[in-house]
């Protein structure tokens, strides 16, 4: 998915929120905010979001000092989300479909995030959306694709989702690869936060290779880039790793809360909506509209 | 009110949705981008929010030829707000306090617009706003002011709003000049939505001088300017006023809803509340928190 115009204040918001974490100085901020707007300028925006939101928050940490802004944010999500997990955990063991509620709960798991929303209640926003079934829903895909599949590659999103996406990887019961980035990229999970989460005991943990945030396949390592073309079914988490692999011809199955109108716009569900998106049928159903 | 980090991406969020009245060219939208942001590169943010907003204005109408582009818009949002006028007005006649009524519905009316807000359903806010009294309330200062008062300057804000100005206009029963923008700025009203708000036949209708989304003084005329200072009081519509004259020295009473962050930290009331404002209580308040 190509950066849209509305992508354009949205870096410049997302300036602020990650600088503000270390300055108030009114100065300093506008300063930041000219250089950002003037590394925009100069990049024609036929790239995908995260491509321009790495080197964005590469500005920031070099102008702050902060090399890893959202650390404590990200631990605080983790201690959250594992307080919640039990709770979550029991009514999806209770659910009459365990892996549907597995999903709505690793859904759930993605409103946590510092990137795009201004704020958000976990308890609240969680427990709100373990009932919501996706706009677009493509369980049944998901099911005949993971009957097939053997090794699963599970591409990891924001820390404290991580947490979730133990309750879906426990109902998938197969061998999994969880990618992390390798970089700290505003609140993405890093392999340090899968391991605080309790992933590692359930999952081999890798590294894309690269700090953006959404997996860009050719910042990636060969070493990731080898699994993601290995693997039976990929399952992808988050807006990020949507708009970077939107394109991508692997049998992945996209899970995602839409949380801007450039995401809704191409996905086709409403900003603030939960999707599960097979990209099978996505791109069956964008060769038919062409047509 | 100085403009703040966040009024950067606000001012391109603007942008975006003026521009898209006149086009949705990706590449037409990311110039139009660039070079608002290289205008900001170049400015510091020690002026009043609508001394750049204007300016910023100015370039977008350059660059998509459209002079007004809102121009549909706001006779759509007159003709609509002439439809809500005999119920709002028959609620305020039944008032037992047909001001303070009066009022709300003059606050009520803040709800249009196309600078800040993203959408707005007018019949359902409005009837929302109506009985919401505001977080700051200077109403019994207010009273006090009007009861002395003889000559009224009224400062409107957007063209809609204008219709349900009038129903304050009526209840203040004193001589009135409605200021409005002398050329066209975003959903602002002109001397010619004043008129087919029907305000003509209760006030003298005056024109700013400028084009600012707020009475910026130094860019006002020289007539506009005697008739600020002779004022007894001045009713002031809406966040660009505000934003404006914030530090004036005039009577002026702020009527506005909160519309963004900046705002809300400038006046203490959170977004999305209405509030009335002294300008004489507030400086007070403001000095005796600096002792």
């Amino acid at each position: 998915m190509q950066s849209a115009a509305e992508c354009y204040p949205c870096f410049l918001n997302q300036t602020i929120k990650t600088a503000r974490l270390s300055t108030n100085d009114p100065r300093r901020l506008k300063a930041l905010l000219d250089e950002v707007a003037s590394y925009l300028q100069f990049h024609p925006f036929n790239v995908v979001p995260p491509v321009l939101s790495e080197d964005i928050y590469r500005i920031i940490t070099r102008e702050t000092g902060a090399a890893d802004p959202y650390r404590e944010l990200k631990r605080r999500c983790i201690r959250q989300a594992l307080r919640l997990y039990p709770e979550v955990k029991k009514r999806v063991a209770a659910s009459p479909d365990p892996l549907r509620a597995a999903i709505q709960a690793a859904l759930a798991g993605n409103v946590i995030d510092f990137g795009v929303k201004e704020e958000f209640d976990m308890a609240a926003d969680v427990a709100d959306l373990l009932d919501r079934i996706p706009v677009i829903d493509h369980y049944r895909d998901f099911q005949t694709g993971l009957a097939r599949a053997g090794r699963i590659l599970y591409l990891g999103d924001n820390a404290g989702e991580t947490v979730f996406d133990r309750i879906l990887i426990e109902a998938l019961d197969r061998p999994v690869d969880y990618a992390v980035r390798s970089a700290p990229i505003i609140n993405d999970a890093l392999a340090e936060d899968a391991r605080a989460s309790g992933l590692s005991a359930l999952a081999r943990i890798v590294e894309s290779g690269c700090g953006t945030p959404g997996i860009v396949l050719p910042r990636t390592s060969p070493e990731f880039r080898r699994l993601f073309r290995a693997a039976d079914l990929i399952i992808s988490k988050g807006q990020g790793n949507y708009e970077a692999l939107s394109e991508s011809g692997r049998p992945i199955f996209f899970l995602l809360k839409v949380k801007c109108e450039v995401v809704a716009r191409h996905t086709g569900a409403p900003k603030g909506s939960l999707a599960l998106i097979s990209q099978r049928l996505r791109k069956k159903t964008s060769r038919a509209r062409e047509k």
